[in-house]
């Protein structure tokens, strides 16, 4: 199977360019067979919003919305899974920062970030579900968005649930996710795929921002399959067999999810947080 | 403060000859002024066992041991915080995989490892509480051992309980460890102090063990402070501000541990593992 992270640069509230871009990011990556592409969070919009009027404005339902209505027309068109991330609105008045999954046949479904990051949380309602798993017949497929990154609980959410390959839209702008998720990779012996923009934004009221680019794919042993550049985009491709991930044996006598001790963890679930 | 990792070359079998090496070591951190001491795992016996009777043969009681009242006497000599681990006899028969933590005027307490790696379930009950911080009056200080590092949960509940360095005692032969100890870093915002060992086991009836040293100290964003070598042994040392881990602010709007999604989490914490 092969997997690709589209290291894109969208362009400030221009949605049609970029959905534009992602259509040509998507027949690239068919020319390269690839099976499941990953494209960043907020990507049709992009980041760096002055208000919550302009938030709305880009906001799409999902899945009637035009975004995912053109991944469903490009992943059957090229036979591939789509990941990606964009401003959902609500079945009810709330915007969420979301990620859309779409197989080759169908919309699978939608993620709704659960870890808002500075100024979304004026901006977005925060998902009241947790982190969910597709189970498809290539693989089955996490979905988290950019800050979940810093919240270990999530992606072993994920990893208990059944997840081979986290895919990860983000819009990166701290320097740590690169490294976290590999540990994420390691501690949970799944494929991660951390799909990153590019770019500065200004923005009327605010303070540009610059993202990090550097996406990159991760195998079960924390070892980097493919990375993407600071500052250029592209695609970053790796070829794997997503059920490597399903090997949770760290050792002979290892197994990493017999192994919790569930009983003595208590404290990560109760209410009280210090 | 002043920290350190003793990355140490324990020899196997040899109780009287590791005390010496510790003793050795607590000299040398007091001459540079450190305040808190980390040894490896096991640090006393070795690793390598070929047998139960032969593990059986080297715990202690603790604090009643020799090991435990050597580290009393040193960490008031040198006026200094110990951590070590060794093999601990029980209160009823069981040995576990332990580390003492010994302060400047008196025994602290144990840990007692509670993710057994490989052979180790052979010869070691694993330990039935969840990890614990002593709060002390220059720091506050959370212990695991070695394969702890594998489950993010073990980290968490410490940094929930308002850990500010951790201490990992370790003899670790795989190389994962210090990559996700800078991830426990960043997304627990503490400090973190890997004590690893150097050398190799070999023994009777078993394969040959190599340590891969490279112990190290980590701040809460990741930058590591200070690094072992690969091979050679010798102390390992950063001067820190443990404080400056209650700062859980990772922006202006962010919180780590108010932006945890408890009510989300819970899959973490039932019986059902899978």
């Amino acid at each position: 199977m092969k997997i690709a992270a589209a290291q894109i640069h969208p362009q400030f509230a221009q949605p049609d360019k970029n959905r534009n871009i992602i259509r040509r990011y998507c027949k690239r990556a068919a020319q390269q067979d690839v099976d499941l592409i990953v494209f960043p969070e907020l990507c049709i919009s992009g980041y760096n919003f002055s208000s919550k009027e302009q938030v709305d404005s880009f906001a799409e339902p999902v899945p009637e919305g035009p975004t995912t209505q053109l991944w469903i027309e490009l992943a059957k068109e090229h036979n591939m899974i789509i990941v990606g991330g964009l401003a959902e609105q609500g079945r009810s008045e709330g915007i969420y920062n979301s990620a859309a999954i779409v197989g080759p046949d169908q919309f699978l479904g939608c993620y709704q970030k659960i870890h808002l990051f500075a100024n979304e949380k004026d901006w977005f309602l925060p998902g009241s579900q947790p982190p969910h798993v597709w189970k498809l017949p290539s693989a089955a497929i996490g979905v988290l968005v950019c800050f979940d990154w810093a919240f270990p609980e999530a992606s072993r959410i994920l990893m208990l649930e059944g997840c081979e390959i986290l895919c990860l839209p983000s819009n990166l702008v701290l320097p740590y996710a690169q490294r976290v998720m590999v540990a994420r990779s390691i501690e949970n012996r799944i494929f991660t795929v951390l799909a990153n923009r590019i770019g500065t934004e200004p923005s009327t009221g605010c303070k540009p921002i610059t993202f990090t680019g550097s996406s990159q794919i991760t195998n079960p042993l924390g070892e980097i399959l493919a990375r993407g550049s600071r500052t250029r985009s592209g695609l970053v491709i790796a070829e794997i067999q997503p059920q490597k991930a399903q090997d949770k044996f760290l050792t002979g006598q290892n197994h990493i999810i017999n192994d919790r001790r569930v009983e003595l963890y208590q404290r990560l679930c109760n209410g009280d947080q210090r």
